[in-house]
């Protein structure tokens, strides 16, 4: 099985490509998609995707992503082994959401052409070219080590985004995914908010907690912790980020009644 | 096979996450998505999408649809056994247009917590926690007896929308439905306008019926028979929703002139 | 094999449908969407789409399109055998592009009704009725000649789009496609630019040659030959189409400045 996550958008023939590429090496690998609608470009958001759905797939599957701002350019290619899958892509950051969940195997930067589409590839597109290919490789069992050179996953790109800062009664995380409802998801994880009582502050908007979406009035904010496991911010039946002009990186404070207790 | 119709868009993985869930419990389902672009929390329309799809697959698929205001509510959860496949979903109405077209045999609420993803469900995600896994062993031959208690079709929640008002040379309807085009679909049935002669009014605009979108000059408006059976109103090459400001709900007026006779 | 492109969007059941009508005459095919979001009615994009996307599947792949203006009216359905496929739609152009690429070995009108899936086809769902029923079949191994009455290539719909005109130093092309990322697509193969200067003219602006989206600063707009074979022109980490108000048939201008040399 193959997963394919891009910025590509589903307007395009791109997404078709690479799977005719694929079904040309192997016609019986299954191929679902997790997302072709990351927003363009966006390496924070295609990691979050990344890393909130490859743990729900079967081992062994082949994870294939291009969000590649800087394809054509001396970014490198790699693949990693992980203990439940492959992942394929640049080495951009993409992966290092899903490096903190599982640890690396084995990398290898893919500098081996004979499991490229051809030896001269396109500059603009390397999903068909090289990932694709390599991907349908992967999946019928040619061996990582193939692909070309090893190298030791710290030389892997790192992801730069500001973690939360936790203080005395506050914690200060950052939104680091927009849904398709405008849900706000920050990089405040579930553990960090065990109490009784907290609440949210966003653009001066303090913001109660609750357990759904439907647990207060419609149109109205509330915060909670979300299927993904990280404090999140919703209008029920409607949309937050719009409503309050919120995009990626910006700042929400956590906070907590000083007389609280810990759970 | 399972289908998957849902609110969910594309953006996100929580589609790509129900696959995955679904994969890891058999690899061999195959799964064809009929929607995930219902309008948010829009049972009306995923309602609609339902009954006009269904008629079309194979005996045996399994149907999951999530439309659900009501996530993490008291809104029950259920799986129905119709004579050409399975239902599996909330139990708020979005079955409803299909039960009326096709008999539920039978009827079980979900709480075998055995055939779910874990124990511990999330409150805000169903889709991934027990109508994927719940679906995946349907398709996978568990009887539907074994996934919780049995109760009557009656005692599944009802859906209301006014139904279509006739009278003597007039028959009101109500917009079930705007599609990717623009175009309303009524629920009044085809078998309303067996008549030579019929047309539509709306905001006070006359419409003439015709057999085709192209039977009217571009950007004309047009009333028709259309493929799913239902009065529609078009605008040829253009969005009649976007240009009238139309929305699900609104009525819709057929006339027929006095002097016509029944065909 | 079969792929499936076409202008139905994905919010409706249409593309599901004609899944489900493929899955009950053949449960085994293997279904790829090319796409589902060409600009409705837009022959021209779907055209491209085919084009591009064609050559990257395996043979004996059926394609089967639909972007069908005149759908219901006097236009005829076809299919038409590649050395490397088949095609199945309506016969106003949209297979024009592939066959510019491909000869076609044979070609025939869809008259025999034995491969629709009612005789009394619906005038405004061709997809379902006609040929997603006859893809299926085709696909499953009917020999193309049973599907109607043979013609000759020549006699299909034409497609008017204007040529590029080619002068001493400069070339006109025009907006043969618009992508996702609203990047311009013209229809001035690379073949015709193959010298080390060259810049392009559009709106009065003079842009530049690079050889990669990021081969110039974000936001500015650069002139390229895309992974499609044309050139192109983007700007890096923005929208061209949007930000110049430009749309299919816009006439772009290439120029070489009068010292250079071929290469």
């Amino acid at each position: 099985m193959i997963t394919l996550t891009t910025d590509f958008g589903l307007q395009d023939v791109y997404v078709g490509v690479m799977k005719g590429v694929i079904a040309s090496i192997n016609p019986n690998i299954n191929i679902v998609d997790l997302s072709h609608e990351i927003s363009p470009q966006n390496i924070t958001a295609g990691r979050f995707c990344l890393m909130n759905a490859i743990p729900y797939f079967p081992p062994d599957t082949v994870h294939i992503a291009v969000v590649d701002p800087g394809v054509g350019s001396l970014r490198k290619n790699c693949a990693i082994a992980l203990p439940n899958g492959f992942l394929v892509g640049p080495d951009n950051g993409l992966f290092s959401g899903v490096l903190h969940q599982f640890p690396a195997q084995k990398v290898v930067i893919l500098n081996n052409s004979k499991y490229w589409r051809t030896e001269t590839v396109s500059s603009t597109f390397h999903g068909r070219d090289i990932f694709a290919p390599v991907g349908a490789h992967l999946a019928s069992g040619v061996p990582i080590e193939e692909l070309g050179e090893s190298i030791s996953a710290e030389d892997l790109t790192p992801f730069s985004f500001p973690s939360p800062q936790e203080q005395e009664e506050t914690i200060i995380g950052y939104v680091q995914y927009i849904d398709y409802f405008g849900n706000l998801i920050t990089n405040i994880p579930a553990t960090e908010v065990r109490r009784k009582q907290w609440f949210a502050i966003i653009k001066d908007q303090v913001i109660s907690s609750g357990k759904t979406y439907s647990s207060c009035p419609p149109q109205n904010l509330v915060a909670l912790i979300g299927s993904h496991g990280w404090v999140e911010i919703a209008i029920n039946q409607g949309n937050v980020a719009k409503t309050l002009g919120i995009t990626y990186g910006d700042p929400i404070e956590i906070s907590f009644p000083s007389t609280d207790e810990k759970e």
